[in-house]
């Protein structure tokens, strides 16, 4: 049976992994009868944000590997304790954990560099040549891993879209319901919330991305 | 348009209302096409569960409402702004948050009581004779509302089953893939992860709850 390693960033859209999309991705992945396991790194977020107001919440630190533990029902492994043989694909939902906590592009904009483990973790799947899917802000990691070109998407905001080609990626504009898919580099990506007005939105590019990844596999 | 309140509780199985019900029970109305609105109370999590290792974190302190809102995506109202009148039907996801923070389950079993804030805002729905559906632990909050030998089902743990007779109500067995109906109470139950194995599990019962809870708007 199949084995995909899905990275989270924490546990909430505004400091962690996307909950919607880090949900429909194991749903994608359970339906379609592979096994996954949940990764994330452990350290502390960028910060804490408080849903209700967006405001930061200064004097609170959360980690990293116990909020992504919510998303995995306690099941989730630390990325420093991957064995890769193990795993046939990657995926990284979205989210601004990503941005804040597996690299720094929230602050850092086209300048970003991966967390040194989270670069690590990442590059064994590319190394390997083993299928990956990214999905929202996540695809501003894949320039960083793949350094040629790299086809990819995060919807439209032409900002984000800028910075991803001034990180020597190739960006392309995409619908909530589209995959953007670079076969030379086995990777996958889809806007979802980047653009989705609701959760069955966003659902219909995941599952299209779950699905590209498998077959890649 | 039809428009379903969903009751949270947190975010995370062990302190809060358990994530992959609450999304699962989000993509189904959404897919669905009928409006949600998602609602929690604004009181202080019994306390904080650090789901990695599933210890409680004795110093830490969270707010229902505030961890309710990274579900909702900072969509989320505080239940003591319920307009009734807006609303066809009321959804209640499980997890521990359920039996812990909307009613003190978790502590007193069939002792139990809700918490005087969501009882208001439950007997509101009921008293309007609205549907309802709730799910995985959830359904020991029915006896309290109903009072009537009130059916319903969380599986078919011998122990919660007989507490919830013992509140008066009347335990229906159910596989993970079943939803128990009440047609006098306008209430409908499944197990969730009383018995899931997998999301996809998980997801065939609370798919057919919402679908139940919609037809009897």
């Amino acid at each position: 049976m199949k084995n995909i390693a899905v990275l989270l960033s924490g546990c909430g859209v505004y400091d962690g992994a996307e909950i919607h999309e880090s949900v429909l991705t194991l749903l994608a992945l359970s339906k379609a009868c592979v096994n996954y396991q949940c990764f994330a790194p452990d350290i502390e977020q960028m910060h804490v944000v408080n849903h209700l107001n967006g405001e930061v919440s200064a004097e609170e630190t959360r980690n990293v590997l116990q909020e992504s533990a919510r998303l995995a029902r306690g099941e989730v492994s630390n990325i420093t304790e991957l064995n890769i043989s193990e795993f046939d694909a990657l995926i990284v939902p979205g989210g601004f954990g990503a941005a804040k906590n597996l690299c720094d592009f929230a602050v850092a904009g086209s300048a970003s560099k991966l967390h040194p483990e989270v670069e690590s973790f990442i590059q064994e799947f590319a190394l390997a040549k083993k299928p990956m899917g990214f999905m929202c802000i996540a695809p501003v990691m894949m320039p960083a891993i793949f350094k040629s070109g790299v086809k990819g998407t995060i919807g439209n905001d032409s900002g984000t879209a800028q910075a991803y080609t001034e990180m020597g990626g190739q960006h392309v504009d995409a619908t909530v319901e589209d995959i953007v898919v670079d076969m030379d580099n086995l990777v996958v990506s889809t806007p979802a919330y980047m653009l989705a007005n609701s959760i069955a939105d966003a659902n219909i590019g995941i599952e299209k991305l779950v699905d590209q990844v498998l077959k890649m596999t």
